[in-house]
């Protein structure tokens, strides 16, 4: 994979150019895009003029910022003035936007070298993409940002922009053995994406390192300042310093019961690393507290349904209105479930979240932060399903920040720990992911 | 002028129609629009099959809300599916939306009738558009919604949409004598809306009459149940029964040196009509606190122009570096106004609003609103600007319900009376705005 921050010195001293990881990233794509097929759309000439800019600045030793020369994909629900923007759906064929999204904007006017647009699912929440898994064309790279992960993992672009309702960045990550970042809700502009709902919805970060994807998470919030935006906590571009956790939950929810043995002797195992360096794991067989949980977490998640079928009403009830079949079952299924409900179901469904939010709270007592699996397992066969997300609803319901981190391989192919953490400590978390990658690798 | 909601019973008797009411609009559009230029695109096929069907749901006593059959029209920085969403900007000229904005969609739900796109200054705070005032085409009908007003006033809808981060609704309602709602912020869903900045902009509604005025804002409200959307307060489509307010303060602010000694006259008069009716009008000299308010609400008033222009920065700021010239000088003189702020001079202009927010909000306790004037003075000659916004900043600013209320004339032109009211107490300013028109015509 490409790694983009650790090549800086080599630019400021003219041994690497943003120019000539760029020509790495096109010749990753002129091998693979074939068969892989993440991207929808590719702007070359673009990318290579905005390499070129972003060479000379380094050559005078003034990069615009820490993302400078970075090149990047941007999943195809979210806006881009230079290429279209298509939603998967034949609906927005051929579409185009006046503007970059809040996000390409942001690490756009940082020097950052936007390469192309990744394949999504049908409004990041319908009917699949044709990426494939790039270990193994005929697996799933997950979804529903399907292009993006797979676009990193195949070393055509360090960065890729995702986004998250129900386990779209952490899952791909997972599968793709990528790192992949949904942050606390709220913490970046979701101006110019085409969202599922506005509290439901996370844009995601999925990248081959963790200092180049908190890199591109800073310059995001630091351009993004408004209300309603929470921006990342912390400062500087610097992946915040590892941290060693005292005490992390582990869950075992539903999708445990999804898994096969050997995934969770993976686990096991990494749960055995974890104490061998000091971590205290706690789980329902200590603390009944733990067991209660779960158990609410269980119940409660299909709420997040509820909520975000009634968020999705706009627009979707008038695409499904308007475009009927080519408009995926799967997003009439949501329209109809949003026309079972009330504003009173929507009120309750929110407030049961509320309540469930202060439970999960009050683990940052006694807790350092969750972890669970980041996919039930390694990617699965086939492409038309981009695989289960029982184990990421909880946290697109309820907000948490997560990351996806490589540190399990089942038959070969990557699965990722998912590390949670509590509302707005995306920096801690980050703290704790790291030290995860330099501790348990 | 065209009135909805009182031809219902003749609709559901057989005695007029929406198709005929509707006719009754396109005959105003045909005798009037070559010279008023109120809209920008229009759908007489669409609207006529829409008003057929809302005709024969009267017809069998099954309308589908308050609004079935209501023509209205909406300023073209609001998304439309069936036309064309263009701001009045080059650079989306021809642009179309795959989707109506989420208040297009909650009224043609109801039934309603979608008419046309009408002018509005570019992107609602840049250059002006044609539209000419339709009692005067030397003047102009006000700004930034101006075909919206010009259409009601023409007899062309009964009502219509427009905006306001400034003073876009309530001014041109004055100018064109009709009612005008800028209600609290974060009122309506702004869902498919160009905003200007999610703090100051608003989605307001301009009506021949408060009866259809507050039909539209239920619907609206009742349909777009989000968070972040805070809907009316009370409930049921009918006009809030009218209310005779004990006191109210009469704010002399900086808009007052803009007046000529005709309008000063009519507020006078109007003042001295609300104290024949038993009403205490308070002012800076019976209470130095308003004083300090005036003093307040002065000094602190350009704050709002920080607030904005920070927050136009996206998308603003990326049209005026691509489209140079297509774009006007007043967009970019907000986007250099913004390029000489940080984020703490903005979190500091959010705090010294909270800080003057919560003054205005002090006076809830011993007064039912403000009242002074809704434009300074009649409408001016000239089609260049579209009138001072003096006297609307303020609660574009804070975020305060207001109404204009056609209750003066000057020189034979309307000149409204601007009600002001509380944080999210927009039913109550009704009640009040209904008893002032019932009161004090």
């Amino acid at each position: 994979m490409i790694r983009f921050r650790e090549r800086v010195p080599a630019f400021l001293d003219g041994g690497d150019s943003p120019r000539a990881l760029l020509e790495r990233c096109i010749g990753a794509i002129e091998a693979r895009e074939a068969e892989v097929g993440a991207f929808v759309a590719l702007d070359l000439e673009g990318a290579r003029a905005a390499a070129d800019e972003s060479t000379a600045r380094y050559r005078t030793g003034r990069p615009l910022s820490p993302v400078d020369g970075c090149p990047f994909g941007v999943k195809d629900i979210i806006e881009t003035a230079d290429l279209p923007t298509q939603m998967n759906s034949p609906v927005f064929a051929g579409w185009r936007s006046a503007r970059d999204a809040a996000c390409v904007r942001a690490l756009r006017q940082g020097g950052a070298v936007l390469l192309g647009k990744t394949v999504t699912t049908e409004f990041a929440a319908g009917r699949s993409g044709p990426t494939v898994h790039p270990l193994d064309p005929t697996r799933t790279p997950g979804g529903s940002s399907s292009g993006s992960a797979a676009a990193v993992a195949a070393g055509m672009v360090p960065v890729a922009f995702g986004t998250q309702a129900g386990g779209s960045t952490i899952r791909p990550a997972s599968y793709c053995g990528l790192v992949g970042l949904k942050p606390t809700i709220g913490t970046f502009s979701m101006a110019g994406i085409h969202t599922i709902g506005p509290t439901v919805d996370h844009l995601g970060i999925l990248a081959s390192n963790l200092s180049d994807l908190w890199s591109v998470a800073r310059q995001v919030s630091d351009l993004a300042v408004t209300p309603g935006v929470r921006g990342l906590p912390g400062s500087g571009h610097a992946l915040p310093r590892a941290a060693a956790p005292a005490r992390l939950v582990h869950l075992h929810t539903a999708g445990w019961g999804e898994l096969d043995a050997e995934s969770i002797a993976a686990f096991d195992a990494l749960v055995a690393r974890l104490r061998a360096a000091g971590v205290e794991v706690t789980n329902r067989d200590d603390d009944p507290r733990v067991a209660s949980l779960e158990t609410t977490l269980d119940e409660g998640v299909d709420g997040r349904l509820d909520i975000m079928a009634w968020e999705m009403r706009w627009p979707f009830e008038e695409y499904a209105d308007r475009h009927g079949t080519v408009v995926s079952d799967i997003l009439h299924g949501y329209v109809r479930r949003a026309r079972n409900l009330t504003p009173a179901d929507y009120h309750d469904a929110l407030r049961e979240r509320r309540r469930v939010q202060d439970v999960v709270e009050g683990f940052g007592e006694v807790a350092d932060g969750f972890i669970s699996f980041a996919s039930s397992g390694p990617a699965p066969v086939g492409l038309e399903h981009t695989g289960s997300r029982t184990f990421l609803n909880y946290w697109s319901w309820l907000g948490n920040p997560s990351f996806s981190v490589p540190l399990m391989t089942v038959r070969g192919l990557p699965v990722g720990l998912q590390l949670i953490g509590f509302d707005g400590r995306d920096d801690r978390l980050a703290a704790l992911a790291r030290w995860s990658m330099e501790t348990l690798v």
